[in-house]
């Protein structure tokens, strides 16, 4: 019965042989320490959601197993706001970045002083900026996100990275990660999964960050993602005001197979938007684990559904229709209260 | 001096550590022989090409090497049709395959027999077919590879490429892969190298066949791509009559962008639907290799042109510009001619 093996010594062993490969980095993530080699998710007390994490690991990658799965195969997909780093502090971080860039180009845009919706951003008119409608919220993502190099994109998105402090902890959004997720995204690297960040914000704004952040290598980013237009006379691309992908409901599943060709074995989310990620996960056959977190822990991080009668929320609502499906579905819930030790890793 | 170093001695020392790592598999392909382990790419005859791809993988592999690339970052791009396989055979492989696909599924379709262009490829008609305008094209294209689900179209891409023969070898199209290209994709992996197949044909298509005949997983293939649609329901990923990615011109330079978020090191085309992913490859800066195949042997394969004289052509053409172009920037001419000892692996 190999399926039974102790999965500590599997994820020991696996360790090891990635730090022979001189690969140390990659499972000694920031706050990580070598107390993994004795658990591999020392910041998730034991429970239903960490043993469904090792149960698919253990069940995809002991040889002989009913449900092994070849490494090249091996895909974690992983949502990222919510679910791999706070999104109400008070709002998706990319939002936040891209107020502050249109602050920062308005110099080169005198024209914006009188125009909607620059004149209120720029004024730091919160009421209005917190009313504005899609229109407008394109308008500064077209503004923010595009005509511009993607390696001068890059550029203010690692400036800003590096700078910017959030609200309530005053520490880099980087700091913002939640330590679980770092653990379990190390845990899978270590036995030959692929881990995804599948996020509804752009792929050029996490591409610039992920490597540092998660680990995660620009090919693995799937997100929502503007055109390019490439120049061959001076060899630029630059990001272009078109929308290709949509990185969002069945766009996430859909775009999983566009850049994988094949269906996760394991995925995290926490919204409505996830969920076909989570059903595509799950169709895929074989073992295969959906996880969803629930934000209920207003001390340490937030609480918001309004599933279970948490507080309602307009940013990363967590409905009670899509709890009663993960219910109904065999997805795991990770209660933020409950499945996690710590929740970042200065804390 | 590193970079002096024997280029052999370091090739046989990655393929030593690649098949210690379980996958001589992918260092052995059809057609490859343990010769390669002196000589890594033993089907070219020495000359300017040969040296062009060794030389890129000893300054971008050697530590110490002002051009050396870190694994992870070592992307390498081969366009399919003209480039690793014939694309002459009397056309490419997937038009065949679409045409085929148009008869087997017409016993679905009985209003084909009265409607074009589908009565023409059920009546055979090889002149009507031969002049079918784009929106014609189109149809069958529609007709053919979208409204099916993901796995069915793949099952049906691997029936035909295993049964279906060429016109002039008889052949399974997958015979008709260059074997200098097989090597040249073994010797890039085996030194840290991962191989894309960037193809104007439908990534769909050739997923179903890439990782058996180039050792090139389905993640690793970017090609025209239609939408898909995801149903949550059933599960079901279904192919949708809508264009996604138009992986030509520069759009080869824009997915790669998509897919990797970094420019190639080493790139090989052969029509000027491939310059920009050649230029995008040049303008990444440090050491890089642009190769264009030139079809100049009409006896173990075609010759087409219309450069430097040779016939002119519909399929795959390859100008007089590009080839000056070519020139012009220090790309690499591959002449099938003079540069490969052996075409085919079974010659």
């Amino acid at each position: 019965m190999e399926a039974e093996r102790d999965p500590r010594a599997l994820t020991r062993r696996s360790m090891l042989f990635a730090a022979g490969a001189a690969s140390l980095a990659t499972v000694l993530r920031p706050g990580i320490t070598l107390a993994q080699a004795n658990d591999p998710l020392p910041s998730w007390n034991d429970g239903a959601a960490k043993r469904a994490i090792i149960d698919l690991v253990v069940a995809t990658t002991t040889h002989g197993s009913p449900n092994f799965v070849a490494e090249g195969e091996r895909i974690a997909t992983f949502d990222q706001d919510g679910t791999t780093w706070v999104e109400h502090d008070p709002v998706y971080s990319e939002v936040l970045f891209s107020l502050d860039r249109v602050v920062e180009l308005a110099h080169e845009h005198p024209e914006w002083k009188t125009s909607e919706p620059f004149d209120a951003v720029i004024g730091g008119n919160k009421s209005a900026i917190a009313s504005f409608a899609k229109a407008q919220w394109e308008k500064i993502i077209v503004a923010t996100h595009t005509g511009v190099s993607v390696s001068d994109f890059n550029s203010a998105v690692k400036a800003w990275i590096t700078s910017a402090k959030d609200r309530r902890w005053q520490r880099p959004y980087t700091d913002l990660i939640y330590l679980p997720m770092l653990e379990a995204m190390s845990y899978l690297r270590a036995n030959g999964y692929r881990t995804y960040i599948v996020t509804g914000g752009t792929q050029a704004f996490v591409r610039a960050y992920a490597e540092k952040a998660y680990g995660i290598p620009p090919q693995d980013i799937i997100g929502t993602a503007v055109g390019t237009q490439f120049n061959g006379a001076n060899g630029r691309m630059t990001l272009a005001p078109k929308l290709v992908l949509n990185n969002n409901f069945s766009g996430k599943a859909e775009d999983i197979y566009l850049f994988t060709g094949r269906a996760p074995k394991i995925a995290f989310g926490n919204t409505e938007g996830d969920a076909a990620m989570l059903e595509y996960t799950q169709a895929g056959g074989g073992a295969s684990a959906m996880l969803l977190v629930l934000h209920d822990d207003a001390a340490r991080e937030f609480a918001y559904g309004p599933a279970e009668g948490l507080p309602d929320s307009k940013i990363g609502a967590f409905s009670q229709a899509l709890y009663d499906k993960a219910k109904a579905s065999g997805w795991q819930l990770i209660s933020m209260k409950d499945d996690w030790k710590r929740i970042f890793s200065w804390q």
